[in-house]
């Protein structure tokens, strides 16, 4: 038997050290696409994911794709095929979704903020809504009068505790998502008199959590508060959605989720969710952790300058295709993505390197997508790969900034 | 004689504290437009702008539009008719640039990493290329040779020292932009057998600078400079583009540039440039300082959550229109941009306030446009202003992110 290939962030290598994406090196991937840069994505590491997640899942546990990871519409077509149900947070996510063929009743609407219009369009569609203040509420109510419907609804809970080891905490404290534990009562009771289906909660508390104590832990609060507000509400919970979190290494020293760990925690409380909850189908939400890995960002060097010592790779990329890379997507200090030459990925340990920064052809210093990397020394017209970037890479970035065009995107 | 109109970062007030563009509180252009989010600009305001700087210039010395800073046609328009030349980062700005019906040589391009398209489109047009590699350089005689024609150039310098008091330095060390001051004299030989023109020097050190010292002080530093490397040039000193870098104040503390002692500064140092460069036309290009306070961001109120005792305004709007604002684009350290309710932007002392966070519909702790401000108690449809926002709001935005509409421009 072959062994497997060495991977670089869930992306294999052959043996001259060249990044595989859908088998081929990112070379053969410039030519069919005939432009750079571009964002690649590989099928086989989605599903490869999806096929981890759902072995470490409980039995009837469902996984749900967050479309706000990544918005492509192939890419949503092929988690469509893969999971169970699909989480927007806009109108134009829920045309997406739609447009995948996934029923209504597995398509879920969260955000902080809801127009009424979307509001209607949700009722309209029948997907569910995840409620997120009283106006909300009472907006929706009133779509669905005037249209004659019941949609169903999920309560969106503010937990009165915060995620340990998330990169970014969306619960616990002021927030402006979800309605607070404390106000979760009254809303519930609301509920009762509207024309709305009550189906469960949504509990959702942070993302990018690296550790799976944290993430099983909060899955653990999630459950004793919905034990806690259940019989507030106006009928069974039938959806439990525990949010999801689950976070990928992208910077050095970060290690990959232990899921084993994960795995355990959750099959511990299986049984005891489905004894509160006899009749819920708890739901992982996931949208980084699927897709993350599985993409890559190549651009090519168009320009190599010596500063003052320093060496510049000039791209036919930068910032304005990949925010996060370049630091301006939240980060507070910057550190480096994983950036590699696609085609030398894995020097050894005799091959030569040299310090090089990558950045784009922007008028800015901001546009930078490497600081000092230790690279083998690159040529004009070398691939350079900025990897981890399936999830919040081309629609999280400014693509009309400074007036280049935008970033192909593949699918293969 | 009625007294001007009290202004809030630069914009005019009437008598009860609304915002006036166009010379109408936002309230009518929210319904001109027939929806929020808008991006709203001021024709008066950017005139008023061009003039004071027009009357604060030497004789003879001209002013440039750097497109970067706002790309919308209408705004470029409205410009091109206003100063003396338009400076493009891409082969899209270039587009915009001589859509205005501008003369191609009062065009100029700068930026690190142009390609070599670019390069043959700019050769084609006949506009000035600030060339900043030495594989620019050849590129462009290449792209000149196969065209049959001799561009204008002017070589782009990285100073020997760096600008005091800018917020964004771009110049000294070592950089990606422009050509290090001591590997000009190779590349100004180079050009002699090239088919270029060469017109000049591009010297451009950083922006966002309100200390009109440090302005001036780079000034005679780009004087010295230019006049050490004039005499390996080609050919005369025809164009000295001294750069910009004039900053607009945006957050609490900081105070508008002192326009008259830069004058004061540029006019002392108009002799001596005169002297050493008798043939040169001196180039201020000016980007956010001519547009960013012409400038608003309009969102709408559309709920109003109290969580945990903190006061949310959500709007319709955030950080996939404006970027800057949630503190994503280069800052370190989060500070709120100057954020008001349009109709009631200038709270009098006995007014009631309240504190509350101004946040946008995103599924995300980073859609953050004010983290508690002092703020007239808002209702649902009121209209939240952020101010300062005519430069490097919309076009440096990820307006695609989580699927809702771009925000409208216009120009009143």
């Amino acid at each position: 038997m072959t062994p497997p290939l060495p991977r670089l962030h869930g992306l294999p290598l052959d043996a001259q050290g060249r990044l595989l994406l859908g088998g081929q090196p990112l070379s053969h991937w410039a030519e069919v696409l005939g432009q750079t840069p571009f964002y690649l994505y590989d099928r086989a590491c989605i599903a490869e994911r999806v096929a981890a997640l759902r072995a470490a899942l409980p039995a009837g546990w469902q996984l749900h794709y967050a479309v706000k990871a990544n918005p492509m519409p192939a890419l949503v077509q092929c988690l469509a095929g893969l999971v169970d149900g699909l989480d927007v947070a806009s109108a134009g996510e829920l045309r997406t979704a739609l447009d995948t063929g996934m029923a209504p009743g597995h398509v879920s609407f969260a955000g902080p903020g809801k127009r009424e219009a979307e509001l209607r369009q949700a009722a309209a569609a029948g997907i569910v809504v995840n409620v997120e203040s009283e106006r909300e509420l009472h907006a929706l109510a009133a779509a669905a009068q005037a249209l004659g419907r019941r949609p169903p609804v999920a309560l969106r809970i503010n937990p009165d505790f915060e995620m340990k080891g998330a990169a970014a905490r969306m619960g616990g404290g002021p927030r402006p998502f979800g309605v607070d534990a404390e106000q979760a009562p009254a809303l519930l009771a609301a509920m009762r008199t509207l024309p709305l289906e009550f189906v469960g909660f949504h509990l959702y508390f942070g993302s990018q959590n690296l550790q799976a104590e944290g993430l099983a832990q909060s899955q653990r609060q999630a459950l004793a508060l919905a034990e806690r507000l259940a019989p507030h509400a106006p009928g069974p919970v039938r959806l439990l959605n525990l949010g999801g979190g689950l976070g990928i290494p992208y910077f050095p020293g970060e290690r990959p989720l232990d899921l084993a760990a994960l795995s355990a925690a959750m099959h511990a409380l299986a049984a005891p969710l489905a004894a509160a909850f006899p009749q819920a189908v708890p739901v992982l939400e996931l949208g980084r952790y699927l897709v993350g890995e599985a993409g890559v960002y190549v651009c090519r060097v168009i320009d190599r300058k010596v500063s003052r010592g320093q060496v510049f790779l000039v791209t036919d990329g930068g910032l304005h295709h990949h925010l996060a890379a370049s630091g301006n997507l939240g980060q507070v200090l910057r550190r480096n993505y994983p950036v590699v030459l696609a085609e030398r990925a894995a020097p050894g340990p005799d091959e030569a390197t040299e310090v090089a920064s990558v950045v784009g052809p922007l008028c800015t210093g901001l546009d930078l997508l490497g600081d000092r990397l230790r690279l083998p020394p690159a040529r004009l017209g070398d691939l350079v790969a900025v990897l981890a970037s399936g999830a919040y890479g081309a629609s999280a970035s400014p693509n009309r900034f400074l007036g280049h065009p935008p970033p192909l995107e593949a699918l293969v």
